[in-house]
């Protein structure tokens, strides 16, 4: 059995929860919370400690799931709890992962852990197909399209207009876009021509709603470079028709292997829940982790370092049988 | 530079000459063929040398790529060079995948070597995606479909029949299991259920065509359990319009990661010219080799335990920065 803790309850967590509970040689040990233990306990099952006493838990765990985000929590905890065991994490800031990646590897190489970051789907699973298609397809363009999904960082920035009670924005990809990624004119494609934003807001009662409009539809990155839709809707119709969070994409190499000769390789995501994937995915990844740890290797790695093999419970020899 | 060897000039052989060129970090040292060398070296550019003299080359190439047919050729040549070199094949035998693995592994232990085999996109690429997909979706189902494209197998089988001068046949996937495997109802499904087969055949001038359609349609394990349509074309016309081996296909995975919550994961590839692309995977690959066989990695090994990261040309610090 594979020991697993879980840093953080929020989505990403729970999700971890149901996760390890499809893995039957992962076990789960010990939630870490900021929050109040007692209060968490009676919705787990499991030991629930305060993160706070994270190195009490050392001997009990081989693998730590960091499940907080990434804005400003793993930041700091990450090499924190890097110092004390093999970790696996989602950092999902794209732009600030080398820096990251450098906190996390001093810390596990100072003391003799293995921490895999940025594992899930994007970064995780898309990063991994983006690096394998641009390898066997060298002449080639990247086509990366995310949606239809929930944007969390979008849904909070229209939650921060005044007026704004509730919201909920969805990416969506152009399916004219797609259909041009994988043709023959192989265009370049700014992520504007590429998606679209879909916003469903609840509105406090007497707001203005046209002023509600406008500050969106021209707020600066989020959405003033991009077509947007905003749709006011009831609270009540927000959680009936949007209280999920699903979300998707696509990794497109539209490459040439001699004139004229087209290879387009692709791969494509749908998700009901955003977190649940996540969490699932890390869930494979910590095996590979709690692996390759045992095998002696130390320091930070991402999910190109790990050979497909050590993700499966299965024995090499069944899967070179069943499934090559 | 990393110098790479080709034994076997088919279609195989000659799409890696051009995938070479395509990495600016291979060099291409030597054919090696069963043919006489003189034939083929005014249409190569490069040094051409007998099959048989391949032990001469040992020092003058870092890993020999295996270009020749799995049925009969790589069983016995592939041991033989595994013995002389650090080699990449593309073995698509499946059954015989573990027997043929074994027989590498041994002759590449006992001579210090490292040889990779079944590489291509299924087994290869299409391998790597059933055992990320199941490793990270461990609750789910698995779909393999193939096409549109060229099966050179039934081809071959229909040439067989009297009274047929040529042949082509098409793997064709029936867009509505497409649509069913990535659904919520992730259905059973047959081969049969999933292809169906279309054949264009030039019969010789009086020939009866309505018994050579018979023959197709009945024929045991090729064409008897599945929709087969048959379709009598000139010569000319099988030359014009069904010159090339275009191929591809999708590896679906579509899993629940708790009750209702559906995630679909899916590889695709439509590859204009299907031994172009294996011949594009197989360069990357012997790039990876080259590198893992200089960290000291001996023996067998298959896609499934290569790191993604060994298949780049660029260096671990860029991929970081650019795509995870």
């Amino acid at each position: 059995m594979i020991r697993i803790g879980i840093a953080g309850y929020g989505n990403l967590g729970r999700g971890l929860v149901l996760a390890i509970a499809k893995n039957p040689d992962l076990s789960l040990e010990v939630i870490l919370t900021r929050r109040d233990p007692a209060r968490l306990l009676a919705e787990t099952l499991v030991p629930v400690a305060r993160l706070a006493d994270a190195a009490q838990w050392q001997n009990a765990v081989d693998v730590m799931v960091l499940c907080s985000g990434s804005a400003t929590d793993l930041p700091e905890q990450g090499p924190q709890l890097a110092r004390l065991f093999h970790t696996v994490d989602s950092f999902d800031t794209h732009a600030r992962i080398p820096a990251y990646f450098s906190a996390m590897n001093q810390a596990a190489l100072e003391t003799g852990h293995l921490s895999l970051i940025s594992c899930g789907w994007d970064p995780g699973l898309f990063s991994l197909a983006r690096v394998l298609f641009n390898s066997v397809l060298p002449d080639g363009h990247d086509y990366t399209f995310w949606g239809k999904g929930v944007s969390q960082g979008h849904s909070d920035a229209i939650r921060r207009i005044p007026g704004v009670q509730d919201a909920r924005q969805y990416t969506m990809p152009y399916p004219q876009a797609l259909t041009a990624a994988r043709g023959p004119q192989n265009p370049s494609l700014a992520i504007r021509e590429k998606h679209w934003r879909d916003c469903y807001i609840v509105a406090e009662p007497g707001a203005d709603r046209k002023a509600i409009e406008q500050a969106v539809v021209t707020m600066p990155d989020y959405f003033a470079d991009y077509e947007t839709k905003v749709t006011f809707i009831s609270q009540e119709e927000l959680q009936t028709n949007h209280g999920t969070l699903p979300h998707g994409g696509f990794v497109i190499r539209n490459a040439e292997t001699s004139p004229g000769c087209r290879q387009v390789a692709e791969l494509q995501l749908q998700l009901d829940s955003n977190p649940e994937f996540t969490a699932s995915t890390l869930a494979a990844y910590a095996r590979a982790v709690a692996r390759l740890a045992k095998q002696g290797q130390r320091g930070a790695i991402t999910v190109l370092d790990i050979p497909v093999a050590a993700l499966s419970p299965l024995p090499p020899e069944r899967l070179r049988a069943e499934f090559i």
